[in-house]
């Protein structure tokens, strides 16, 4: 028995050195959350007893989908594959289905109903004396979800032994808006060229978007607008329809509807027709007909996003009708085929000259109660355009009788693009538990856009992707994090950015304790050190004009007022901020009197929104004792220092994981590091210019002079040209 | 005993088992021929005894990616690590180096000083009573190509058993032309967005770059341009010449050097200069202090390619100077570090009305010894622009004084796209082979250009790119093959273009005879296919305007007279054809005497180039017998025939490869078969209106209307757009 370890060890090592020697296939980032490694052989033995074999359909694509992906899932996970079985044969089954479709399933008599057809339970059951686990959907798509979540009970280490999971989406639409141009460039992206290939389609259907596919139902997405608010109309063309139904067939077994941005000024521009009248019959006939066309390709098609009457875009104002005749119109032509119009809510005017902070709130106020059913009117998170902290937007809650979409950006146009790292989990979730007050105490945000406070059953959550060509979908690691923790306050954004910044480190990294937990504390702390470096105390709109790159709080190039960051920060000899209180814009008032009257006091309002909201002197005192002027230098500089944290947060962590994503991060970092010195440097050169005031002691004054910040220029920035 | 087989067998199959189920990493073509994916038992059997240990020495980067390369390659083929050794202790070993670095090389006093830095020996030799394998170079990188010469012969299934290589490059400069801007787009690119990520450099140096040099360095490709020829001057700014050091750094131990293209401008664009005169003082001063700028961070810096005077761009005809004052102004800001000026010869203008084929040659043949000694002139294979088949340039052979540079696109630009499968081997190989007759005999296109035919030191190929950031680099699996060929045939221009392809199809498919035989009789088949059903019988640039796509003979929509089809094949009512005979433009005349005379000769002209050199009537009576009108719709008809050929040949290899590239071939056969239609039937229906004839019994009619032909419109075509 000697010899034979002997020579079973001399095989084991032969064995484990090809085992190494397969290809090498470097960590790149194109898994994502999905990766399905190997578990622990410690981990992987807690779950073998309840991974016996898997009872599944396999007669809708949806069926199929799912049972590929637990395959997928718990063979790269527990390095066996699962035997299929009709019957329970064995203790440890995996039961998946619906009720509909399975008599097993149906004599558990589980309590389905309540939860919708997204919706699932996952519970270990009793089946002719054996153990096993039940996902049970509402429809196959909710059992997809079901797998996907039962999946990430393995990916992060948890107990499988004692389920009993029910879980829905409290929000309908769950919608990433992809800001793709049909020549493949992205607008605000960040991480390469558009993942679609539109001239190849619809012949060729790269296997990616299978993934994109995977990806999004794994954390519940259940929409895409696949192209920018701002192209053309060509995607209208019979031409492009039939691209956009081939992405629709490769997405629908994941549940996933597709939508398109459409131009308000489509009839005109392809239709032939020499008005775009929202009130004209043959305007209305037309976009009718396209919707029949459209639905006869693409049954399940979701509807139209649009912007109109917003920087430039057309829409129903220029024929002097209102946005909701415009969103109307468009729900009428959509309505006899169950699609829906998002219309959003982000206009200004540079010919009203009150503040912008106020026009979309005036503008769509009026019109509460005048959309049709199948109208969502589609809010940015705050009254400005994603900086990295606003105030909620004055929208939410003001508006019952109309279902209100929260819009956030998940790509990083104001937070470092591809190279910060900063998860946005904090930033969404601040804005979701904001309390509007509209009813009373507990009137989150989340419950407007949910539809639980005004009992609307239609809602929706978009998320203005970051997703590109890069092998790495999202243009870094960390970015992925941003997709994720989208999807999952999108099913439900009552849950703690925290706890899904966890499940995803799991599931992206490494379960190991010593690599987890200090990587989200960093993530949890990131979006702060931002709003530090680049625009603490309510400042916002600092960066630079058009690219939005980097640090011009200086910038007065831009044509329009409310482009400049000057007219944001309004820094003067005297103070700096804008007021917004009843003694200036009285921006307040369109929030709810208590709301209203906490923020129009400068001594209640939360330091994180003074100057948003008050223009304020350097010399005021702040909760800490210390002058603004002290303590907007001391944010500046606590910026700097938190990445200075992070790395060496990180640079400690080298090793738990592979050496090519480690490798990225850390030079990332470095990229960050070097930019929020470069963010503090120039604000606080250019402020201090203004505020006149010494540096506080202790605090470096800038690498640089003013005039060298001011003297920089940024051809090619990635995510905006002049298309 | 029993028992412990039985032990093993179970283990054996569990191991077996892991094996199978490491995540499956699809055969996505980035691996390109450089997979080195297990060989079969049987094959690789007959190299583990030549393959027992590896001796190199790692003291410089070059040695140190020769040695990585050795084990990856033959880790990865024989499925067995390779131990390294000091010195030859087994049967076996393979020994790498130079003379200079290796004592144990020195003393076999191999001849390899005449092969030059560049060459190499892989001999059978005898250390110390052992058979051993020396891979020996002239340099570093003379082993480095040597040991990717070796590799290759394991790839493509070769004995190693008696080996006596001796190999060295005939053209000294083998460049890749990339046609990148910096904002990620490329001019006339089918494989996605650039893969230089300009902004993330030079911090973030990404992997791709390092395997893009690997690629490289085993075709033997030893300069890179990094930019596209009609870019601006962003890229001399020290902002860009820092992540171009960055790029140079990762592409140096693969022994590629960078180059630029540089716009000549520049001094006014970012010097400040008032002119760009060539022979204005400041003008010269600023182009020597941008080269040292340049050399200071880029020590081994290649040179510069230059497009002046020619479609727009600016070049010393703006001050009324000679290319031979511009091209000699920057060789002498060069010159002092070793650099070269590569300039194009690609000019027409639309100011001159004569035949534009004839320009490039009246334009530079009179400055034939005006050059400095570090310039080549950079001349496409034929004298119009990349079409399908032409003649090849008069330029070569005709300027004894001066080397000739060939450039070949790569990018199928005229040829498909991404999605036809057009291996562009047989069309070098035609241009390469051609006899300028210039000294007789036997002066071939490949003598010129490999310096022999005149004894120039200088010689080089360019090849403009087609790669991209596509995950397979080229848009296409077959593409790949395009970029291999063409370092190949600049390594050497006699190859036989069908050894290459079976070379390519062995290393990035399969060795199986099964396989390789009807496919590399596809790629063989396949360009002339594409003249076939685009542009048979001496006919060119009948594409459409602008992007290039598709079928457009009628079209007159350019602004200029040169650039609309009907400029080109002047059909009328009696024929068509553009006649360059004694009796037309006479650009026959810019041949050497025995080619002008063929040419002039409507019976001698090879029927292949025809229509390019005579206007020939519709009834002339053609070798075949059949008339012109005739053999042109049986051409047309002939090449839709072979592509269905090559689809039905595909159909029967399904299962020789993985699916994934199987099923991509599949599916772009299938586009290239529906565009071949579309261009026959256009072709025919348009030409059959001025030729005014029936169709020729058997023949299919257009499926449709010329109308409908010409109806099409093509937005968001790739490659193209107006910048």
């Amino acid at each position: 028995m000697k010899t034979c370890l002997r020579i079973l060890a001399v095989f084991t090592l032969t064995l484990a050195t090809l085992l190494c020697m397969a290809p090498a296939h470097a960590e790149d980032g194109y898994e994502l959350w999905l990766r399905y490694h190997p578990l622990t052989p410690g981990q992987a033995v807690l779950y073998r007893g309840h991974t016996a074999e898997l009872i599944i359909g396999s007669t809708t694509p949806t069926q199929i989908a799912t049972r590929n992906e637990l395959q997928r899932g718990l063979s790269g996970l527990l390095g066996q594959d699962l035997p299929l079985s009709e019957t329970v044969t064995r203790d440890g089954a995996i039961i998946v289905g619906t009720a509909a479709s399975s008599p097993l399933i149906a004599k558990l008599r589980l309590d389905i109903q309540s939860l919708g057809s997204d919706g699932y339970v996952i519970r270990n059951v009793i089946v002719d004396g054996h153990p096993a686990t039940a996902i049970v959907g509402g429809s196959d798509i909710g059992a997809l979800y079901g797998s996907f979540h039962f999946l990430r009970l393995l990916q992060t280490g948890q107990a499988i032994d004692h389920l009993d999971l029910h879980e829905s989406p409290r929000i309908k639409l769950r919608v990433l808006d992809h800001w793709d141009y049909l020549n493949g460039q992205i607008e605000r992206g960040y991480a390469g060229a558009s993942i679609w290939d539109w001239w190849k389609l619809p012949d060729w259907r790269a296997p990616r978007y299978t993934d994109y596919a995977r990806a999004n139902a794994s954390i519940g997405i259940n929409g895409t607008v696949l192209n920018d608010v701002t192209g053309g109309a060509t995607i209208l063309t019979t031409t492009y329809l039939q691209k956009v139904a081939a992405l629709a067939d490769v997405f629908r077994p994941y549940g996933i509807r597709v939508y398109l941005s459409v131009r308000f000024s489509a009839p005109i521009e392809i239709g032939g027709l020499k008005t775009a009248d929202p009130l004209d019959p043959q305007v209305r006939a037309w976009w009718r007909a396209k919707a029949d066309e459209i639905y006869q390709l693409i049954p399940d098609f979701g509807g139209f996003l649009v912007k109109a009457d917003s920087e430039g875009q057309p829409g129903p104002q220029d024929y002097k009708r209102t946005h909701a005749d415009g969103a109307n119109m468009l729900a009428d032509a959509l309505a006899p085929h169950g699609g829906i119009v998002m219309w959003r809510t982000f206009v200004y005017s540079q010919a009203n000259k009150d503040d912008r902070a106020k026009q979309a709130y005036e503008e769509f106020k009026p019109l509460d109660g005048q959309f049709h059913a199948n109208v969502l009117l589609q809010t940015k998170n705050g009254p400005i355009d994603f900086q990295p902290r606003e105030p909620f937007h004055p929208l939410f809650g003001a508006m019952p009788k109309t279902p209100l979409m929260m819009e956030f950006e998940i790509t990083k146009e104001y937070l470092g693009f591809a190279t910060h790292l900063v998860y946005l989990g904090p930033l969404y979730e601040e804005v979701l538990s904001s309390d509007t007050m509209e009813r009373g105490m507990g009137s989150t945000v989340a419950k407007v856009i949910d539809g639980s406070l005004e009992g609307h059953a239609l809602s929706g959550m978009a998320g203005d992707a970051n997703i590109g060509a890069d092998r790495n979908w999202c243009g870094s690691d960390f970015n992925q994090a941003n997709w994720y923790v989208f999807g999952r306050l999108a099913w439900n954004p009552t849950l703690s950015s925290r706890a899904i910044a966890e499940e995803w480190v799991r599931m992206t990294f490494t379960n190991n304790e010593a690599f987890v937990k200090p990587v989200v504390d960093m993530m949890m702390g990131s979006r702060e050190a931002a709003v530090d470096y680049m625009t603490p105390l309510g400042l916002l709109h600092l960066m630079g004009p058009g690219h939005h790159y980097g640090p011009a709080p200086w910038d007065a190039s831009e044509s329009e007022a409310d482009w400049r960051p000057v007219y944001y920060h309004r820094a003067d000899r005297q103070g700096i901020g804008f007021d917004r209180s009843s003694t200036g814009s009285n921006a307040v008032a369109q929030y709810a009197p208590a709301i209203a009257a906490q923020f129009n006091d400068m001594a209640q309002t939360p330091e994180r929104f003074l100057l948003y909201f008050h223009h304020v002197p350097w010399d005021y005192r702040m909760r800490s004792g210390q002058t603004l002027w002290y303590e907007l230098v001391a944010h500046y500089t606590q910026g700097v220092d938190d990445v200075k944290q992070m790395r060496a947060t990180w640079s400690h962590l080298h090793g738990y994981i592979d050496e090519e994503r480690y490798q990225q991060v850390a030079t990332f970092l470095a990229i960050q590091e070097k930019e929020a010195q470069w963010w503090r440097d120039a604000c606080i050169a250019y402020f201090q210019s203004i505020s006149g005031r010494p540096l506080p002691p202790g605090y470096a004054p800038p690498q640089r002079s003013l005039k060298y910040y001011e003297s920089l220029t940024f051809p090619y920035v990635p995510g905006y040209s002049s298309w």
